[in-house]
């Protein structure tokens, strides 16, 4: 391993349409970004990621293909093998087989998922990592989203870059990277896992998404992907006008509130407030946005719809009810999100809540 | 008919858990616009708007019933006199029966839609017409205008009120319109057609939603509500900052184009034109938009995705490239949009442009 063999550069592969397809896209991928520049792609050995290494070596610089071994399958070293093999055999650069180990935690797709990604985060050397996601993967995406139900963001869907992560195929359909896999002859892995109806993606790929395909009169997957693009857009801008909402918002403190900031007993928390008369009179769309922010800011994760909503009560709707609790990510303490003195303040949790 | 009898006023209704759901909907949507006064329901006879109707005449205003009767299947006249006569049992201060023609443009569903509005109205009088409209109709239209793909605004479903129309149980379930009318013991009237596979909209709910809440684990269709309601919010923001990009678009024409716009030849069209500066650096969602409301005002209809990308291509990737084609609603002509002296014009479309 770790020496090219083969075919090297962009010569070598036939030009068929999905090829043509792939090329295309990964070299729209690489100029929007700069140009041509070393590469990690993240290789699963599934049609995927090898018609991205591909694409990568054709159009992109010096290409290095990471396998990460998930270790959950009897055989999974013997099938990153073969895959590091085949990305030597069209060209890369580098192949390595990364073993992890993968926890429990949230489900084993989640705790695979942060495996994978940390793996590949360990020996990226500054370049950016390629990931195989397709259009179909997107559209997928957007679907489970919208089970959430938490607005746009939800179904704002997986973006073509945001350091290091790249995914050069998002505008590609999955049956494009099966086609150029066999026009280049490569045997692909398929992942047991890819037709296991235990996982939802699956049964959202393999009954939710033909169902709509056929009820809706196709172009469904493309549907959706557009969809997540606009909103992804339309989320830049609302963040944008949000954070200057948050910034208004904390500079303006009642009189009341900076006297009583300092003895509010709240330890080492930060006595970041925000004005409560600010929020109030603000859409509830930047409203929303600027405060879920300024929780994040202050460790604070798992926000659910719910405690959004409970919150906005509490700037637009006051009827003297109590604070919201709310799980500060690292913090000793649970926390509470409460109005006082004409602000929304974040506090240790009392007794006196809790009953 | 004509003549309330039974039970009238906020009496009389057995206290379910169903009826309480309906009548606290209404009376939110009631208090939420200024209080009790008159209103017209639209009633089909189905269980969504006869529970309706009930739940009106308890917490709103004297209530009129009014069945449009689209005269589509033998027998309509009398489903419609049936429904009447129910209303007035549930103390309708008045109900009346509007047959109408349905055309064929665009299909029957749309052609019955469009003349159902037009009859509900022409005899409101001043009045909001209500509509039964729930939360599992919201979830179809999200879904039905998912397999648009043209972002946010195809998915943001129907609002509570959009003068003349309120549609105050957006938040109640079917279920719970079903349970109601049972419960005051109401003979509901099932449309036929809404168990006609060959309507996309029957199909989405009996096939698509069930399959969703199956995969996706529940929740779905009120998941599917809260994501159109933000991206309302969402929407009325940016369409206010884009109503602002216009405006500035608009009062900023480089001396070129001034000097240029009367003789443009474009006859009666309206030399009004935006500035290609101003909208190159704004964010392109907010651009989209501006673009969008630009052309609807000059009465430019039919827009699809593919026209306004092509605009944007104008805008932001000019390579000399000429204007994209229109429709102007009542026009004579048929218009281009294209780039002219730093901006962005609309003009009668020439024989060179045909080429």
């Amino acid at each position: 391993m770790g020496i090219a063999v083969g075919m090297s550069g962009s010569g070598g592969l036939p030009e068929t349409a999905a090829v043509l397809v792939v090329r295309r896209a990964v070299r729209e991928w690489v100029a929007a970004r700069g140009g041509r520049a070393p590469v990690v792609v993240g290789l699963s050995g599934g049609a995927d990621s090898l018609a991205l290494v591909a694409g990568a070596v054709a159009e992109a610089g010096p290409v290095t293909a990471v396998v990460v071994d998930h270790r959950l399958q009897d055989g999974s070293d013997a099938v990153a093998r073969r895959a590091v093999a085949q990305a030597l055999g069209l060209g890369c650069v580098d192949g390595l087989v990364l073993p992890v180990e993968v926890g429990r935690a949230g489900g084993v797709e989640a705790a695979a998922r942060v495996a994978r990604y940390a793996a590949l985060e360990s020996v990226r050397d500054g370049r950016p990592v390629l990931l195989g996601h397709t259009l179909d993967d997107q559209a997928e995406t957007v679907l489970l989203g919208l089970a959430r139900g938490s607005g746009g963001r939800s179904i704002q869907g997986m973006t073509a870059w945001k350091t290091p992560w790249g995914r050069p195929l998002l505008g590609v359909r999955r049956a494009q990277t099966v086609r150029m896999c066999a026009d280049l002859g490569l045997t692909v892995w398929d992942d047991p896992h890819n037709s296991d109806p235990g996982y939802t993606r699956v049964r959202v790929r393999n009954e939710v998404l033909p169902l709509l395909e056929d009820v809706l009169g196709g172009g469904v997957a493309e549907a959706l992907a557009r969809t997540a693009g606009q909103l992804r857009e339309d989320g830049a801008v609302l963040d944008m006008y949000a954070a200057e909402l948050l910034r208004a918002a904390r500079s303006e403190r009642p009189e009341a509130q900076q006297s009583a900031a300092a003895p509010s007993g709240t330890g080492d928390t930060c006595p970041s407030t925000l004005s409560i008369e600010i929020l109030a009179t603000a859409p509830p769309a930047l409203r929303r946005r600027a405060v879920r922010a300024w929780l994040t800011e202050q460790g604070i994760s798992g926000l659910m719809n719910a405690h959004l909503q409970a919150i906005d009560e509490l700037v637009r709707n006051w009827r003297g009810q109590g604070g919201v609790a709310v799980a500060g990510g690292g913090r000793a303490h649970r926390l509470v999100v409460a109005r006082e003195h004409g602000t929304l303040t974040v506090r240790a949790q009392s007794r006196l809540d809790a009953t």
